[in-house]
């Protein structure tokens, strides 16, 4: 668990883009940002005030978060700089870069004298189990997409804070990186090892209350073959009571495998179902989220109503439209 | 790659069971193996001849190879005294036992200082690409069970010594610590981590000549929750032109799953052969492998003529009568 609040480390971060983490932060758990904080030449700006350490300290700020991507995965001198003064005022630290903060050997050292925590989210702090398959209490959906990157996570987030609006239990359960820094709590599955994988899904979506739905975050694609065996491992340690299919109409080939194309909504459907079902009989898929973000919205809404009619379930564009149709979907379960 | 011939160390051994993967060796790769090594009390026995460490240098031995499991997961003193002095004595060490070799202090001082090798098999020790998914040369054979342990290392093995006896061209891959010893290279599968599980098969069964068969070794069962992510980046990573359903009709339940049934060979097939179809739309299923062991002979065949009337395909018990049909099957393709 890191702790909370946050003060975001958007450093010298180019534009907007290279602040997702701390722009997902803001957007999902506002309540946990306190302010940012910018170097010189700064090209990013998530409206938040800007603070000094002693700023944040004063606000209640207990960790500094990377909220950025670094340039060429080096640490340079001027971030290094503010990590060490923020370890020496009384921070934490955590970060999802590649580069791992436990491999700087000055972080290090100022971290142990200091008595303070570097939390890397990209590598795996708990030895999981071997998944055993037990039958658990509570609910658990799971997004499952034609591809990588078509807004799995943005669905389960946008779920969460709907039905928590609603009063009904909900926690969304973080499997990547950024999630993991959103929530402060996950499992970094794509660094887990492959023996492990279901058994760190089951870790993370433990029994709950019988009304309770964990809204778990969705990894790679079954028809993606390189992450395929991730996301397999998600369908089966997740035992999911409901599936949500995610798709993003307008992309030309899976991401970064320009020789394959996107399965239909159909084809996801009648492969994930069967196999979530060998971990749970009951499963069944409930709506589809669309990611639209590159369609007028006459042209949403007209291949959302499509969706509904070809595939029985209901659509939506979570972002654009909302998630309530699939939350919909889920209290009728 | 470790060095073969080897010396096969038995230790002490309470029975044959515990000698597995010696077993492996000997029966798999006899012209790996010049003899073995046994301690007071040893219960197994190979048929090999017992050798000192100096008669095992002299008729050539490079590596002396554990091919036994050892109790309570420690290297006792009797088994470090011999591994100590093999390394003073010029041999390599291959062990696939739990706790590794590399945190030995003693071995690893031993080993430096005369620039021996460990080799723990049970950790990967290349650092293995993600999947690209780029269609390779050559052809490539995957073995599908319904459940773990139902014989797919065996049939690949079977397979493979058939071929060469018929003069095609195949090479067994090994992705299990048992297989790597046996081969001498291999991914331990298990062991890699999530996001590199599909690379480490691409790496595994590179592009080849287009006669030659790459025979993978299976691991885990699409329908085993605890394993499912490692055999679809098998499925996926393996792009195989070629499946093998494996199969064992007496078992009550999946393995370490009590509440889980075995699928049917339908069903694997119906499973299996969309999702391989993904990484290559040429995929076929060619024969099944069914495990008798636990049948009479005329209830074997029996079943065999069944289950070849049922799914239309040749079935064979590799072990106890051959694994022709499959090759027929295969060099039918």
């Amino acid at each position: 668990m890191i702790e909370t609040p946050y003060l975001l480390f958007l450093g010298d971060a180019p534009d907007m883009l290279a602040a997702k983490v701390a722009i997902g932060i803001r957007d999902w758990r506002p309540e946990h940002a306190v302010g940012q904080f910018r170097l010189e030449g700064c090209g990013a700006d998530l409206g938040l005030t800007d603070m000094t350490l002693a700023e944040a300290k004063d606000a209640g700020a207990k960790t500094l978060v990377i909220g950025v991507a670094n340039r060429g995965g080096v640490i340079s001198k001027e971030w290094k700089k503010v990590l060490v003064t923020a370890l020496e005022e009384g921070f934490d630290l955590a970060s999802g870069l590649h580069n791992l903060l436990r491999d700087e050997p000055d972080l290090v050292a100022v971290a142990e004298a200091t008595g303070r925590t570097l939390h890397d989210v990209r590598v795996p702090s708990v030895k999981y189990p071997i998944a055993d398959g037990k039958k658990r209490k509570g609910k658990r959906c799971l997004a499952v997409g034609t591809d990588c990157s078509v807004g799995k996570m943005y669905t389960a987030m946008a779920m969460e804070r709907e039905m928590q609006e609603r009063g009904m239990k909900a926690t969304f359960r973080a499997t990547g990186q950024t999630g993991i820094l959103i929530t402060g709590d996950g499992v970094p599955l794509d660094a887990v090892i492959a023996d492990f994988m279901a058994g760190s899904v089951e870790y993370l979506t433990p029994d709950n209350d019988d009304d309770h739905w964990d809204l778990i975050e969705g990894q790679g694609s079954l028809f993606h073959v390189s992450y395929s065996g991730v996301t397999m491992a998600l369908v089966h340690g997740g035992q999911p009571d409901a599936l949500i299919l995610c798709h993003e109409p307008t992309r030309a080939h899976m991401r970064g495998l320009p020789e394959y194309q996107l399965p239909s909504l159909q084809q996801l459907r009648d492969t994930a179902l069967p196999l979530a079902r060998v971990a749970n009989a009951a499963c069944q898929v409930v709506g589809v989220s669309v990611n639209t973000q590159h369609m007028g919205e006459d042209e949403a809404k007209a291949y959302l109503a499509k969706v509904e009619e070809e595939m029985g379930l209901p659509a939506t564009d979570p972002y654009r439209f909302g998630s309530g149709k699939l939350v919909d979907a889920l209290a009728a379960i």
